[in-house]
Order: C-alpha cells, then structure tokens, then sequence
C-alpha cells in the first residue's frame, strides 16, 4: 500500500506520496493562496492526491490514508483544524469535507507533530525512544514522541514549544505572550536581529552580503558573512545559537530525550557554525547527568519533506 | 499492607507510615544535619522505620515497601543517589545500602516526582490523567505525571521545570545557568524580591511587618502588607505572580495537561491573593482553545505530606 502526506504551509500546499518504508515517491504543490475557502482546501486536497496517484501510475485504491499536518490546533478525533496562527482556518472539519471526494481515512495533525513523526521512523530519530524535534521556520514547531507516540497532552494541542517564555518582558508574540523563544530562536528572528546588527553597523561585512543578495535579508546572511570572517555577522551568530540553546536546554531540562533533533532551513547551516556551537553551549547549560545518558543534539535529516513523510506514515502507524 | 515514605530535605529527614489509600498514620523526623555520612543516612532510614512501626503497633513484616523522595537526581533502576543540589549525596548506593538494615523493597525517586505522585493519588490529582505538579520551595520541584506514569525522560531526569530559563541573562543559579524559574518564583526567589522591595522603600508598611516578624522575612511577609493595603507589599505579589505564571504558561503550552497543582508553603497564601490573579494570567496567557479543554490551575491539597505519600505510594502503585 501506499500513503499520502500533505502539508498545509503559510506558502505552499505540497503532497507527497510515500510507500510502506516511507520513501517518497513523488511530490506535488500549489500556492495556498489560490485557496479562498474551506471546500476548496478538502478539493484541492482530492485532486493533488489523484494527481500523485496519476503521475506515478498507482491506483487510488491502492492509497491506504492521507495524513495532513497543519501549522496550528488540530482535534485529532474528529479530523478538526482548530485554528492556524498565519492561515484563514478556523473549526474546519477537513475529514467530513475531504470525504465528499474521496474515501481514504484522514488524519489530520499539528505539522510539526508529523515533522517528529516522520524523523521519528525514517530519519534523525530512527534508534530513539524518547525524541524530540525543534523546527526552526517562520515559527518554531516542536513534536515529542514519548515511547513511539505523539505527546498530545489532554487537549491535543501540547508540544508548542516555541510559545514559551524564554525573555521576560521580551518581543511582543502574535500569540499574546512577550519573549516566546520564536521571537529569538526561529529563522524569521535570526532575521530580525540580522536587520538589527546591519542597522548597527552600516560599514560591516554582513551589509555586503545582504547587498549581493539583492538587499534581501536570509537566514543564511549572518552565517555567509562570519564565514568571511566578519565581526559582526559572528555576532549575531554567537546571539542566536545563545537564544537557540537557551530554549533547548530547557526542553532537555523538562522532557530529557535521548535525541533532539533541529530541523527547517536554518539548520542545514556548516555544522562548524551552528551544530557544534550549539552542541557546547547545550552541554555547558544542561542540568549535569553522565556523558552516556546525555541527549544528543543532531540535526534532523529529512530537510522540509519531514513534514509530508510524517504526514503520510500517520495512516501507517496506525494499521 | 503498609507503607513507608521517606522525605530527604534540605534541612530534615521525614518519614511516614501510609496504609493502603494513601492516609497518613504515623509520622516521624530528624535534623538531616546528624547525618554526616551515606552509611548513617541509610541506617537512620532503617531505625525510622522501626521507631514508626513501634508507635503504630505495626509488625515490620507488615510494610510492604518503602519509598525515598530526593532533591535531585537519582537512578530509578539501581535506587542511586546521583546527586542533589543542597545536600552532599553522590553517587550513593542508597537501596544496597538500606538493604543491610531492613529486607523491605526501596524505591528512590525524584521528590518533586513524589510529590506529583501523591497529589495524583489521594490529592489535587485524583481525576486528573495527565497531572502536572510545581512545588514552591527553596528551589522549584516539578513532576509530570502522564496517563499514570511519572515522566522519567531517557535518563530518570526529566521534569527539572525549576531550571527552564525564563530571564535570558538573569539571576545565576546553582544549576550553572541564568535565570532559571526558581531564581523567580520559588519561596526563595518570593523572599529576595520582598528583601530588594524593602531596600527600595524604607518606609514601607511591609517593612514594618518584616520588624513585627523580629526582622526576618519570609514568604508570607508580602501577602500580609498587601491584604493591609500597602502598595509596596502589593507590587511585590503582582511582580511574584508574573513570574510565577510565566513559567505556568511554558508548562502548559508545553504539556497541556488537564490540571496543574502548585504546592508548597507559598501555595497557602489567601486565593484572592494569589491563586485567582495567577489563575486570571494564565488564562490571559495561555495558547487559546476550547474552555473545557483548558488546563485547571489548582492548589495541591496533601501540603508538605505529599511527598511522604507520594514516596510510600511509590511501593504500592508497583506491586
């Protein structure tokens, strides 16, 4: 059998077909944007997936589910999206609309939940039992698997990690909240404080960097001008591994898993700039256990399709 | 059958007889300063034992199990102290040791963990299934209790909620960090912002209640000014409060648990003054969702006795 994984970005709607080892066959994707109401979505979602089945010859009898991983609150029993923090999606009932056009089960699951999923069975979290991602995006998504299952608290809605408080008194959070450690730790602030250092700093390395690249600002801005050597890219570096480790050691403090793995764009940085830093100032912090029972910090290691594996293998999990 | 819990503090060492529904029948406790070596601790253990069974009429034969709650970290398997914060206990072999004196099975946890798990028995927690306990002491004591289960983490470590930094560059605390919840909200971190209040407002009327308290000023010290209208005592509690739900709010993001209990003296304080403002910032606060899914903020209810009870039901919850 075969599974289908879609994930529901502030962008992108992307599908992906993946078989019973959760290797991914084939993708397909569409601007969100094109989508202006809820029928639309379970329709859009109906025709990617017979688009998958079609491009890669499989008969849509032969897809056993479909997962959906969605950037927000989701009732897991009934297939709800609750609400999304960047998207127009509020009390949709995604498995009763979807069911008008095909009769696959649907599960439907906080995305960053099926980013820990799909680690958790094919990538960074293979030989873990006690796993827990942090992806770094627009936000920070966390999943938690405790014993090879979705931590899901009473309410369905635990593992928002990026809501906690790690700045008291910080930067506002459209959460309602102030000093959320995604006001500091997620790609979007390493922007920010990118922006704030050039604005310091005119004449720096960093500006030049920004200025080849169009005057835009990236993730990887501060990261390409340390390596140049720039003082002032190093910097915001330093700060935002320090911000970055402030969050993890207190998700090691609380959960201690045996592996953490970081995913998004952000992390797919040199590790000799991001991973080992981070891995030091981890270990400085943490409260003190013996070296083998330590968590290890890794980098996750299915990029931006770990959201539609984890997706897909929900159905699969579940068989 | 019977049941012993043995509280190791900072200051003493209590131990307690609880039958099968976790009442208490019989408690006893010593200065933990007479204990100046492991072998004495685990001999004190013993004698306790029998000094509890001798005021109840209890044959030995008749306690099933004994339990140890420690402050720090321990090694479930093997009953090892690892080693706690304020007492000087490494490495000791607690369980071979005790079993020189007394024959009885020797759990050895965590005692924020015993303190969750006798709330989640017979206190604040009897119907809950996902339980969250913070006792409010020198430090912070955590505990997680999940569908019935204390949540170990990989290593026996998890659930340190006290060491989550919530002040990016604040207070140092023992653990090697910077500020660290209990640095903010513990009973401790209460005292320190009554005493920088006091320094600041000579004339205060909570200065004039600390000198009513022969000069010592202690956790209650601000909720007496504030219930006598005094605008210092007042922002003290306001700014304590702050804190306290700053890291309530990490927890509930985080695990989403149907109730969370805070104990400890602080805990006792009028709910006018503490539990509904704290209840009110937690609401405010928290990532929104149904009503009825919100997690209940409450007072654990078993007062300094849960961790006796909880390290005696430690015993019971495993035969």
């Amino acid at each position: 059998m075969k599974y289908v994984g879609i994930d529901v970005g502030g962008t992108n709607l992307k599908a992906g077909l993946v078989d019973e080892s959760g290797l991914l066959l084939a993708t397909t994707k569409m601007k969100i944007a094109r989508i202006d109401n809820q029928e639309n979505l379970a329709w859009t979602m109906a025709s990617m997936i017979q688009d998958l089945a079609e491009a890669t010859g499989t008969g849509i009898s032969e897809i056993a589910s479909v997962g959906v991983g969605v950037p927000g609150a989701v009732e897991i029993r009934s297939g709800t999206v609750l609400y999304t923090c960047n998207l127009p999606l509020r009390n949709v009932p995604l498995r009763r609309l979807f069911h008008r056009y095909l009769p696959q089960p649907l599960y439907v699951e906080n995305d960053g939940n099926c980013a820990a999923v799909g680690e958790y069975f094919t990538g960074a979290g293979r030989n873990s039992k006690r796993f827990v991602t942090v992806t770094l995006g627009t936000g920070i998504g966390g999943g938690i698997i405790h014993n090879g299952r979705i931590f899901h608290g009473s309410n369905g809605m635990a593992g928002e990690v990026g809501h906690m408080t790690i700045v008291h008194n910080g930067h506002p959070c459209p959460c309602g909240r102030k000093g959320c450690w995604e006001q500091y730790a997620s790609a979007s602030a390493l922007k920010r404080l990118t922006r704030e250092a050039m604005d310091r700093n005119p004449d720096s390395i960093l500006c030049q960097v920004v200025a080849e690249n169009e005057g835009n600002i990236s993730g990887q801005s501060a990261f390409i001008a340390a390596r140049r050597g720039d003082p002032v890219g190093q910097e915001v570096c330093r700060l935002y591994i320090e911000y970055l480790a402030a969050g993890i050691v207190n998700l090691i403090n609380i959960f201690q898993p045996d592996t953490l793995a970081i995913g998004g764009g952000v992390s797919n940085e040199d590790d000799a700039y991001l991973l080992h830093p981070l891995q030091q100032q981890v270990e400085r912090e943490s409260i003190p256990c013996n070296r083998d029972k330590r968590t290890r910090v890794v980098k996750a290691q299915l990029g931006n399709d770990a959201g539609i594996i984890g997706a897909a293998l929900l159905g699969k999990k579940k068989r």
